[in-house]
């Protein structure tokens, strides 16, 4: 027998509390797996390799009463997120031993699959608005990536980090050569990408970030004015920077409020993330004031996540991202974390972005 | 000679000010026409009818330098505004006398036509985002009204609000049968538009307004759930009777807010009017507190004017409204201000809603 370590999700933190490690999340050592004879009921059994802590996985939290874009984590359960995996038994045609997945997985060492019947087939009509969440992104087949780059691209530019950024950009904000963009929180996984994709299309980018080394780390993929919006408000520079024709918003509120204000008419908005009132109640949110600005302007905003758009640009993100990334011309930093025991540290300074560390962060549970 | 008495825009009100008769607009009774003998310089001279007051005109008024929709009245001129006309005499090819038109007129009892080179043909490519503004809906000969319905319909069903609810309709919220409408300002020339438009399509239909006749003429137009938002705040009768699935928005702040909360996911926001704050200044705003929801429930929000979706739905408003509004499935009530020396407070009173009365309001300069 061997140990199968994973993380339990123990109790839902209250709305806006960051979870803490003994409290809501359990490092759980308790299980074995017999490797060679856990039966696999027409599946496979996998090996967890790389897990992606990511901002969506604190949704799963959530009281299931609460709408939003995904499902939620069963109280006592294993969590689930985006990781790389290899299979070591296979019962299932189109998988077999030694295959690198990735995708959703249970954040354990080593599971047998339940997650073959998702959607893995990415055809628009299968998913229409509203009939799917990021469960969708069932695992996938993906070349043997190490020959290519290393697995912990899996948690920026080939992983939903960089798929977010790249659908993103092709549907919502289409940006045009000479255009400006301003993304917040552009030392992010979605962020860093969106930044390179912006200046792959001859874009001007403005970017926000946290502290000094986020500031350095932006400006090294190619952002043209990147600030710390800890230093210099988001009014304050892209009055002086702006105007804008394009944002990309990881964060809302003071951001969101700032865009408004400097975007040109018939600007368009993507909006991804909020994690700038993710940590607060709705209570004490910032409250935008510029939000009449929408129709003055003719400004088209749209919230969105990667499924929306999947349908639409995968293609495009397979025959694009892999050749831009072996060219030089997309990269990104990893910061990475070692065992599943650091799973959920590694998860909480993500929703924190307390790390202070330029670039995204990854959990190394095993080294193939 | 005959007198030709127009409206002069005479200052820039502050923003944020309501405009006042004899400070900021002057009824010029001082000028006279030689209806005969003007030279027309290959066009056409035009005696006024009807006058349409609409908010857009106030946008009018600001200062240049602020961006928005449309362009800005110069000060000491004479004030533009949407309108039916009446052709006395033509040097102008397409434009005979007797010939009603209808679009952007000078508000004067007569008038040498300046626009005849502005845009009059409703080419997609001709009209890409930014490139124009209202004033490219230039006058256009339009059939003899008043054998189909009344010329009053030019501010109501036929004119910009119903064109302007009719394009919003099919372009942005495109309703489906069961869905539930929200739609702010329902009693307005555009709202009233709205809510029939979407009664056609079969959705249920909330509908607020600011007074009780208001409510009254809201249900007589097909609203299912008319309320008065002075008695029950926006963001209570839509937790009561909600959730909505697609939101018209004629006032922003409190109506924005509670619609952004009521919503579901991939709910649809056409954004139209900002009423609720454009009469204080923008620190005295309502602040909204719900913007971090266009993330989380995906919310698609389009700021816009009308002349955005013209060219993809003209066609079919002229070949649907009008056979409509002839069926009786299309109405409105209009409130008819006698002469044009009561355009200034016509206009006031658009802006104010002070005047409590259902419907349209309209000006009657000639009755042919």
């Amino acid at each position: 027998m061997t140990s199968n370590p994973r993380i339990v999700f123990a109790k839902r933190p209250a709305p806006h509390e960051l979870p803490k490690i003994g409290e809501h999340l359990i490092f759980d050592e308790s299980r074995t797996i017999d490797l060679e004879n856990v039966p696999l009921n027409g599946g496979f059994l996998t090996k967890t390799l790389i897990l992606s802590p990511e901002p969506a996985m604190r949704e799963r939290m959530r009281d299931p009463s609460i709408p939003s874009y995904t499902t939620t984590f069963n109280v006592g359960g294993p969590i689930l997120g985006f990781g790389v995996v290899v299979v070591l038994r296979s019962e299932k045609d189109g998988f077999k031993p030694g295959d690198y997945l990735y995708g959703l997985t249970v954040w354990e060492a080593y599971t047998v699959q339940p997650y073959i019947d998702g959607r893995v087939n990415f055809k628009a009509e299968e998913w229409s608005p509203g009939t799917f969440d990021m469960d969708s992104l069932a695992l996938q087949v993906v070349p043997n990536p190490n020959g290519l780059y290393p697995l912990s691209k899996y948690t920026s530019i080939m992983g939903t980090p960089g798929l977010t950024a790249f659908v993103g950009m092709e549907g919502i904000i289409d940006g045009k050569e000479g255009e400006t963009l301003f993304v917040s929180s552009g030392a992010s996984a979605v962020g860093s990408m969106v930044i390179q994709l912006a200046k792959l299309k001859g874009m001007k980018v403005i970017a926000s970030a946290g502290s000094d080394a986020k500031v350095e780390y932006m400006r090294s993929l190619g952002a043209d004015l990147p600030f710390n919006y800890k230093k210099v408000s988001y009014a304050e520079f892209l009055k002086k920077h702006g105007p804008i024709n394009k944002f990309w918003d990881n964060v809302g509120a003071e951001a969101l409020d700032a865009a408004l204000e400097s975007i040109t008419s018939y600007g368009k908005m993507a909006i991804c993330g909020t994690s700038g009132t993710d940590a607060t109640p709705p209570n004490e949110h910032y409250r935008l004031k510029n939000a009449y600005l929408i129709m003055k302007k003719c400004i088209n905003i749209r919230g969105f996540i990667v499924p929306d758009l999947i349908p639409q640009f995968i293609g495009k993100f397979f025959e694009t991202v892999p050749a831009l990334m072996a060219q030089g011309k997309l990269r990104s930093e990893e910061t990475e974390y070692d065992g599943i025991e650091s799973a959920p540290q590694a998860f909480i300074d993500t929703l924190s972005s307390g790390h202070q560390k330029a670039g995204t962060l990854v959990v190394v549970v095993a080294r193939d």
